[in-house]
């Protein structure tokens, strides 16, 4: 049997479906706040109010930070395969772009409705990123094997789903989750973890010289992760309350983040046979601390506590890319392919415990000592808002397992236009490459006929060789 | 006939005679602000005055914004070509270089000069960078085919002429268009494919194959696009006022970029015989909805207005790539390089028809229904306000291409290094490539000897083959 | 004699040695401020306090501009040889991570302790990435001759000779050094030029054609060089005093890094026989405005003043890459691989002596004319902090070159891990390859075996050909 890959119709028809009804739901419930504005800040004291109060210039550069980290970062950081840059960037783009819209009405409907109208503002843009890096760490599981519609769809499905699990967690049951450890990161690797183990593909192996990575595009990888090392404390810091919350999110991530670097390249050194360094390794480990402080992030973990949870995520994420990932593709049948288990999902656990555990210690006059006194006053005892947080990473847990389920059945449909697993980590299924003229001679292309370069083109000169 | 390449002498003469008439002028036109400062922010209510309220710290990180995508996002966007790379940063670093000095001299003394002086602040420089990303809006309609001397002139020139039609427009008609479509986005661009029409090439097809791009010149050009979309909403709501205007301005450009990417997406599949995507597409037309929004972005558009603009944009964006270029460049003779009319040309005119519109139809206590309400309050009536947008719309489009036909006159003089047809969109024209040793045995060369790599090279490979 | 580069156990050591040292530091010195907060700003007049009012909102913006430039800025601008880039950009990441922690303890100790503890801000942070830059500097001399457990050697006495030299030079002696023109680049500079003159290698030669750059290499340095370029105002104007003195340390930056653009572009051409443009001196020697104006940031240099520096600092740079280091390397046989001598050497002289001229020549209420008057009160005569300037400047030089000495002559020690001369500059002595696997057939690969694709890679297709 052979799927049909050529989306001319049916992907188009599913974004401008999709675009069209945003665009009616926006009209129905989006506008601004009124003149006596949500926008203004009303924490300010003294009543004194001011245009430069606006929320906006407090907001405002978190925000870009994140969309970097949204559109470029995670972007940039998938094009490490050797022939598979133009779907990484292109398909997140496009998968962020539809991502934050229908996050800004689903977050909206569940936690900024005011007289049945969303009333947007900075806030409700960082949590659509948010919601979306949610997404893209999902993507990351299945990169290369599917289709722009199957993302499509997965996003619909995967940001409704996210905010649902993320009313429950913020707004029931009060976990206190600042950078996303559990709603984020734990809920997006689950849930692609889930779904890629439905979509198991049994001949991958013909594609295999496509998933490693060659020089160049480890290179280009490095812009992404570079960025996304760079405005984490930004991520993480982005939504908490004013003030001292958020400069404590951002130096606890900045002290967690830099210990990782350190052993992550400790063991991907160790690791190796004549002890040399791997740049999927330092792509990737170097991030886990940012996952791992995330719930804790805005909390009284002391500069050392993050030090100390950097330091454990990094090591443990670089042994999960080289004992983890092939242990779970054989045993377990789940093929991730960025291996986001390592750099979302263990870390991400790491984080809900750290967070639960500093919850739970917590005291709200630090006598506690100064292991992890509480950095928020809540009015419920230490020890159940602990357990709560618990409670929501297991909620979470099983959220993204069965509404991953449940999207890779959907995906599994054989109508959505992935590729044969022979034609897997190839751009060229989805994309006109302009150079390669000679294997696609009847394309309809709007430039003059170009002459075949087969040196710049690492998969044309494979299939070349004798 | 052969024209002469060699800029040795006359580059660097150009370079240091403007530099030193900067200096000159810089001189004796610009100054700080005194103590009593400009830079503090009078606007404050309360009277309460203190280092905090410098305008430095409201304007600062939009700034940085709009800094990256004229000197990064431009000059990546524009690495696309395969071997054009070298050219494409560095002429936009050079140009952009000059041009913001020229700007601060040219605009201030428009708009800013008190007592015969300039005082410098954070919105001067913000104001000298959105003048230069108009001059390299143009610099893309004939990238590939000038050389840096031509670019310096056409930079000094069109400056100037910029600076005057932005002062007619925002000062003597109180047009209103915070993120530039008209006076920079249209500006720029029919001031551009007038003067490549002008400087019209009969044997470009001699360099067809240079001007395709390859695998990993797509790549560093997204890089360009994608900083470009992330931060252009920091662009449309630099200059605007504090507070809710701007506010409503960088939220409008967000859905208006996010709708844009969808219907990008969808038209460029669509319009292949076998539903592939384009790199061109993806690379431009995602950004149009940030120009079509530019007019209107700080009124009240709202949020679904801002979705319909993008909507339209990126689809005419995308079937202006695949049917207008071809057409502008066989039939009226226009050779458009990067596709400028795409992207800032005709998006450009939806955002100032959007902006006409809105005015027209906005009404100042809001009670013209939800439609358009009036963003901004203004004594002139409504209707008259919509009148003069559009006259000013006119009123561009006239002085560009005026300016652009006196330009590209000048510019078709022999004697500015431009390089003959069949060498265009070649770095190797203007720019050592230590590399190709063989090519060029007798340079002056600072490096040792190193062997040739035919194969990293697609041009030299591509003359080597038979 | 063949040096031992298997890292295996050595490099994993030292590096959690390190973090272990780290943790246990900042578990015995290093705390969040109290709740009477230094974060809260006292400065504020009116008494009027706010969690709007945290440092936080006031530094963040400017410490993720320099955050971006430390971390991918350098990185990136050291991709340009062919075959380094994946050390340029590894080292740099885990030379910049160990020292930003190394240098929050040594810089909380010398300035910032309170009781015996560190107390940590925004502030520090900016601090610590500013001290790891003038590591990334040093970097710079000895990139491709060095092992990553080397640069972990030099990164800790770095950083520790560089907090006291700070401690002397802006406490004791009461230098003003706003962008760092003398403590970060000088310092940097002196301290690696000194280290490669003692770690001088005789048969570089062997190694001589990976020493250039390849098409691709070039265009990823230029991202680092337009980030560094870009954010280098924010870099100057990061640590200066509230208001006026950032905003002015802003646009000094500004237009004296526009001003060595067009002055290097000047120089490169005219260097060359026939006028070409070396890429080289567009990635370097355009930043060198920035390294000049360092010093003098914040004075009232005046922005006549700031084009003047970057003038003369953009044309002496360029012609440093053209005649010094030639010379250096083969009378002096200093070997300086990216050239800091030019970048941050001559034109950190340049701005130590305009800084003491400016300050010199100031007076506190402006009447010695408008040449150079003073920007910031001092209650020592405008003379002597002049003289205190200079013999800043001289005790700079005189501890970088003897701690130079001495980390050189440590480093020279045969059991760090260093590579022979003619492997130098190649990323395989030190990172596994996946794709090159023909020349490491027995390595312990994680990944499938992937065919060899010579055509992409520069240095195996150089060693195939006959």
């Amino acid at each position: 049997m052979t799927w049909n890959t050529n989306l001319r119709w049916r992907l188009p028809l599913l974004c401008l479906v999709l675009e069209v009804a945003m665009v009616v739901l926006f009209g129905l419930f989006v506008r601004y706040p009124d003149a006596d504005s949500s926008w203004s800040n009303e924490k300010r004291k003294g009543n004194i109010t001011s245009d430069l109060e606006n929320e906006f210039y407090y907001r405002y550069p978190s925000f870009q930070d994140v969309h970097v980290m949204v559109f470029l970062g995670f972007g940039f950081l998938m094009t490490f395969l050797q022939r598979y840059g133009y779907c990484a960037l292109g398909f997140n783009f496009l998968l962020a772009a539809l991502g934050v819209q229908w996050a800004l009405l689903m977050q909206g409907w569940f936690q900024y409705t005011k007289d049945r109208l969303i009333l947007l503002g900075i806030k409700n843009l960082i949590d659509a990123d948010s919601c979306v890096a949610s997404v893209c760490v999902a993507f990351g599981a299945v990169l290369g094997k599917v289709s722009p519609i199957q993302m499509l769809l997965m996003t619909f499905f995967q940001v409704a789903l996210f905010s649902a699990n993320e009313f429950l967690l913020l707004h029931v049951l009060e976990v206190k989750d600042a950078g996303g450890s559990i709603t984020i990161h734990i809920f997006g690797a689950y849930f692609g973890l889930t779904v890629t183990w439905i979509l198991y593909r049994h001949n991958l192996d013909h594609s295999r010289e496509r998933q490693s990575s060659v020089y160049h595009s480890n290179l280009f990888a490095m812009i992404g992760t570079l960025f996304l090392w760079i405005y984490w404390p930004s991520f993480n810091s982005a939504m908490s309350n004013y003030g001292d919350a958020q400069h404590r999110a951002a130096i606890n991530t900045y002290c967690s983040l830099a210990a990782s670097v350190l052993t992550s390249v400790a063991m991907s050194s160790v690791l190796h046979k004549k002890g040399k360094l791997d740049m999927v390794h330092i792509q990737n480990a170097t991030l886990a601390g940012g996952v791992g402080v995330g719930t804790a992030a805005e909390m009284m973990l002391m500069p050392y506590g993050a030090l100390i949870v950097g330091f454990i995520c990094g090591a443990v994420s670089t042994l999960g890319f080289v004992y983890l990932t092939p242990f779970l593709e054989s045993r377990l049948r789940i093929q991730d392919t960025c291996g986001i288990h390592n750099l979302h999902g263990i870390p991400g656990l790491i984080g809900a415990i750290v967070g639960a555990v500093t919850a739970a210690y917590a005291s709200p006059d630090g006598d506690r000592g100064f292991v992890y006194p509480f950095g928020f006053h809540n009015e419920k005892d230490e020890k159940v808002q602990g357990r709560f947080q618990a409670f929501g990473l297991l909620l979470t847990l099983a959220i993204a397992m069965v509404g991953g389920t449940i999207m890779g059945l959907i995906l599994k449909l054989p109508f959505w236009g992935q590729a044969m697993d022979e034609d897997c980590f190839d751009d060229s299924i989805y994309w006109e490459m302009h150079e390669e003229k000679s294997s696609s001679p009847e394309d309809h292309t709007h430039k003059p006929s170009v002459p075949t370069e087969p040196v710049e083109q690492p998969t044309s000169s494979a299939t070349l060789a004798p």
